[in-house]
């Protein structure tokens, strides 16, 4: 089913195909992406809409003397079963198995690691210019979607490129859209250039037009004022790019591998940075995936007849409860907002969205523009609510200290995907966001126990008026009723879940289920344990912490979070201010290491954070220490 | 002396007076801004050159009412002088006094609080469309320099605001430069515009030449040529921001009251957002700060005479030893590359600019490119440093998160302004690094006792190959005598400084001293205590810990940090899992609360972290809970 693709040991051997040969290849690749991702899951549509184009960059470059950089990286699979990767394909996104993205450590072929949007053009110009002061000779090229160029970042790269004139090749994979449908003057921009009449054509006809003006005054200057209007928009395809110092080419059929190559090989000779734009479609020559890119952007297992996803676990998930409150809390307070950085699907925003069209903002990947753009909303009495993920809201750190906490103002954080979130891996982990916000002044942290206790956390953090992020996990809720009224927690206040015995978990967020399951296994050998629903990571519950340090001997804190700086340390701190060191605390949590891919009850087993994981490293401690 | 200006209320005031008595205004502003920052210190060339800007915004709009939003905020000093704060503008930036920024505790004229670069579109969009929303009726303004242009949220915002269409107003403040000399092709771009022909010329001259086109055939398609290439420049002027969904306006003399006054009353007419592009000279009307607007950015007290700073500490400052260390570094590894986000001066990377032009890359305001183009510089083998002042650096935390750490690639930060930055208040204050740097894995983080031993953390930063922070205060050096040589630090290992007594301090970085002070005092009281510099935040120094936990009764760490997740947190993490709690620890730094301005002495004895407050605090601690 794959003979010409197996016999592809390096992408040097591209080349001794032709293009015939090259559009067979294509069409294997697509069969093997199609039936693998139906077994594993993982990104279809965005590798569906680049096999022609990576075929294309492997036959015209060379890898790994030349630099190819995969912005963000979902679409990066065609590339790895191109360069040596075939074999291992089965295992994509598997614990132990190739990565979804880019990884240096995988192949030398991976020659910087993507994951986040809009770092591929930084990542490559430094490339280049590293060539350059070490006087080598190789090319260098990123490879960006259109929704990665709404990212800031991205402009900071093309800005400084077009400035220091050194050879780059910048990609632009334009499939219009990024994950969801795309947003932003950019993306309107990119538009007409899909529909305007190429430059070449463009130039021919004002020739023409030229050639024909009567040479009579008024006319002539009607004419010229029609042709400037036009020129305008038509003259100068590209012309944004072309202003800040980039060579434009395009736009260029995507799918057309001939064309492809005939252009990449002449953008080689072009001095200083060039940007080929390219159009593709995302999810090309599936159907189903053609038809609906957005759920196939990022897709579980499916059945590759029908293209119906393979469900597994049918509670709702944590996103889906989340996009439900806030749709209830909304019509209650029209001063309600959501913003999200170009995933209205994938953090539950889509009813919103349709029911409350207006008070609905998808900014583009632009996490930063989001939290000061609520932040300015939160001064004019609006009460936004930015649903991103936990990983993705690393990239405005800053302006959550410097917008949202310092002025004290009501913004709603809604951390998606916190904790382990499994098969994308060390990129996508939310493994920090405890740390990172836990020491910003002012600011309130919740974690549900399950999706029901989402719903009351939403509700919570709009009736206060600071700055507060709830973080709850990816995929399925525990399945529990969800209670109809919405209900006010107490700030800072955890809940009894489990009472008895000389030990005490204190356990955040999704961490409260395995903490039950680790009451369990020990009760069977004879130590009971209460299990603390602590609910608030920030400010916590410090009045039931001296209580159970009062009344137990050993205190246990369980988040799936880093350790360092993280929930058991926000309580070891308290337990140290407040001089009650005489009560054990054992800390579980994530190790000091990126956490690799892999399942994510695979992962938190292997991080001890399962039910068993946490009752033998309380054995373990108990062990060695004793309990009072 | 300023006789219009003690009448000026409310900004509605400046509705009364006639363009003359607007012009005299002007100066009576510019020689108390001259008289005041020669007293006071702060940003004085920024605010000289936005006098007759700042006069015709409040002339023409109606604050509070109407929203005015200064990026960045340094320019905003005019503002508070028309707003109300006249009387109170000799205590600015002094403690208790008015901020150096908009505040909006401040008054009601400071919509939103600035500090850090490039946000003041978001806020704004945030507003006009909170204003849509609510169903009311103002304008919103931002004023943005053509140098928080270079910073990726900007375009993140202009981007978005093109695309929704809400009327806003955008005044570019165009002087040519940021802090330093501006880089990057967006501000090549607008070179071109200051210099070309104005829009209305150029329609003419094309007009003209039409006319004259001689109506045969090859010729005129040599001249339709010419026309087509002079146009992309020529024709449409600003057409970024016009393809960007913005009605561009200008460029404008900025220092013209009458015009200015008169661009911006018909701005408000226009649908949608408007970009005026308005022309200002940095430092206008004091020849001192005009000649050098570099130096007159943000100055120190001066001489109004002869423009002379006045110097305070004869110690060279941390920045200048660091800039030197770097290029006696560079000198023998040209492998070593810097990189600043454009404070070449700020960052003491001046002299490596002018010894190395080929290895030092100012990137603009744009802390997230810097990061990621040094990650993808060290994937090719060079060393990059990456110069940023602490605060700052928080605008690249998922970069250094995503890009650098994960990959573990050997980039240096040299993180200038750690701690307490002093009258440049909280947006200012490196008040966290420790906090959001500890938990990334990889990454290795020390600070300097001194001037001397930043040169040899440098070197030592050089030699490892993986990333390291290096986190250093503002201002002087202790007058420490320099070594000739580096010499390599071994990695985790604290220095012991003073010895004896059952109490020993941690002291990091800048906090020896002080430390060494409260030893000296407490000495006097009869207790003995060690000083260890610990060199080290992570790895700390674990075996030393150990044996301090073992032969100490009390362990006192002291950091110019936020306490949580802080350095004391980690070794208070690391007590806690070695089950060494035997030990008291008493952890002194900054509290969980945003730090205001003042001078950085006045400010670390506020918050207990002088001699004095350290020898007091630990007094307190034996008196309430004793020692071993
Ligand atoms: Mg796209
Ligand atoms: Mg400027």
């Amino acid at each position: 089913m794959t003979k010409l693709l197996d016999t592809m040991e390096q992408p040097g051997d591209l080349k001794k195909l032709s293009f015939n040969e090259l559009e067979n290849l294509a069409n294997e690749v697509r069969e093997l992406l199609i039936h693998t991702v139906a077994k594993t899951g993982g990104h279809l549509a965005p590798n569906l809409g680049v096999v022609e184009l990576t075929i294309a960059i492997h036959r015209v470059f060379d890898s790994p003397r030349d630099k190819i950089v995969w912005d963000v990286g979902h679409q990066a699979y065609v590339h790895k079963l191109l360069t040596g990767r075939r074999a291992r394909f089965e295992t994509l996104r598997q614990l132990g198995g190739l990565s979804g993205f880019p990884k240096r450590s995988e192949s030398e072929h991976d020659v910087f690691g993507t994951g986040h949007s809009s770092t591929s053009i930084s990542a490559a110009l430094g490339m280049a210019l590293a060539r350059d002061l070490l006087g080598k000779k190789y090319h260098v090229v990123a490879v960006i979607g259109d929704g990665s160029l709404t990212g800031g970042q991205a402009y900071e790269a093309l800005n400084h490129a077009g400035h220091m004139g050194s050879n780059l090749t910048v990609i632009l994979n334009d499939n219009e859209m990024s994950i969801a449908k795309n947003v932003g003057a950019m993306s309107q921009y990119l538009a007409r250039m899909r529909t305007a009449p190429t430059y070449s054509r463009v130039k021919h006809d004002i020739e023409y037009l030229l050639r024909r003006i009567p040479a009579i005054g008024d006319s002539v200057a009607k004419t010229a004022e029609r042709v400037k209007d036009s020129l305008k928009y038509l003259l100068v395809p590209g012309v944004i790019f072309e202003e800040l110092g980039f060579t434009y080419i395009g736009p260029i059929d995507g799918h057309n591998i001939a064309s492809l190559v005939d252009v990449l090989q002449k953008s080689q000779n072009v001095r200083g940075p060039v940007l080929i734009h390219v159009l593709t479609q995302k999810g090309k020559g599936y159907r189903p995936a053609e038809c609906n890119a957005d759920k196939f952007h990022g897709v579980g297992p499916f059945c590759v007849e029908t293209g119906e996803i393979i469900k597994n676990g049918a509670n709702p998930t944590y996103t889906a409860v989340f996009g439900d409150a806030l749709v209830e809390l909304a019509e209650k307070d029209d001063r309600i907002i959501a913003i999200t950085a170009a995933m209205p699907e994938g953090t539950g925003l889509k009813k919103f969205a349709a029911r409350f069209p207006t008070r609905f903002f998808d900014v583009g990947i632009a996490e930063q523009h989001a939290v000061t753009l609520a932040a300015g909303m939160a001064t004019q009495g609006l009460r936004p609510v930015v649903a991103i993920y936990s990983t993705f809201l690393q990239r405005a750190y800053d302006q959550i200290v410097h917008d949202v906490c310092l002025q004290n103002l009501p913004v709603v954080f809604a951390l998606d995907r916190a904790g382990i979130v499994g098969e994308d891996g060390p990129t996508h982990h939310g493994a920090f966001d405890l740390s990172f916000l836990r020491h910003i002044p002012n600011m309130v942290i919740m974690a549900p126990k399950d999706e029901n206790e989402l719903r009351h956390m939403l509700y919570t953090a709009h009736e206060l008026n600071c700055p507060v992020a709830i973080r709850y996990p990816r995929g399925s809720g525990t399945g529990v009723t969800l209670d109809k009224a919405f209900s006010r927690l107490e700030v800072g206040k955890a809940e009894i879940i489990r009472q008895g015995g000389r030990l005490a978990f204190l356990a955040l967020g999704a961490m409260v289920g395995p903490c039950l399951e680790a009451a369990a296994i020990l009760e069977k050998h004879g130590i009971k344990a209460s299990v603390i629903n602590a609910r608030f990571a920030k400010p916590f519950d410090a009045a039931l912490i001296r209580a159970l340090a009062r009344d137990t001997g050993m205190l246990v804190t369980v988040e799936d979070n880093v350790l360092a700086g993280g929930f058991g340390s926000a309580v070891l701190e308290y337990i140290n201010s407040q001089n009650l060191q005489w009560v054990k605390l054992l800390r579980l949590g994530l190790p000091d290491a990126f956490v690799e891919h892999g399942t994510r009850q695979e992962l938190l087993a292997r991080h001890g954070l399962d039910g068993a994981g946490i009752a033998a490293a309380v054995q373990d401690f108990i062990h060695k220490y004793g309990v009072r």
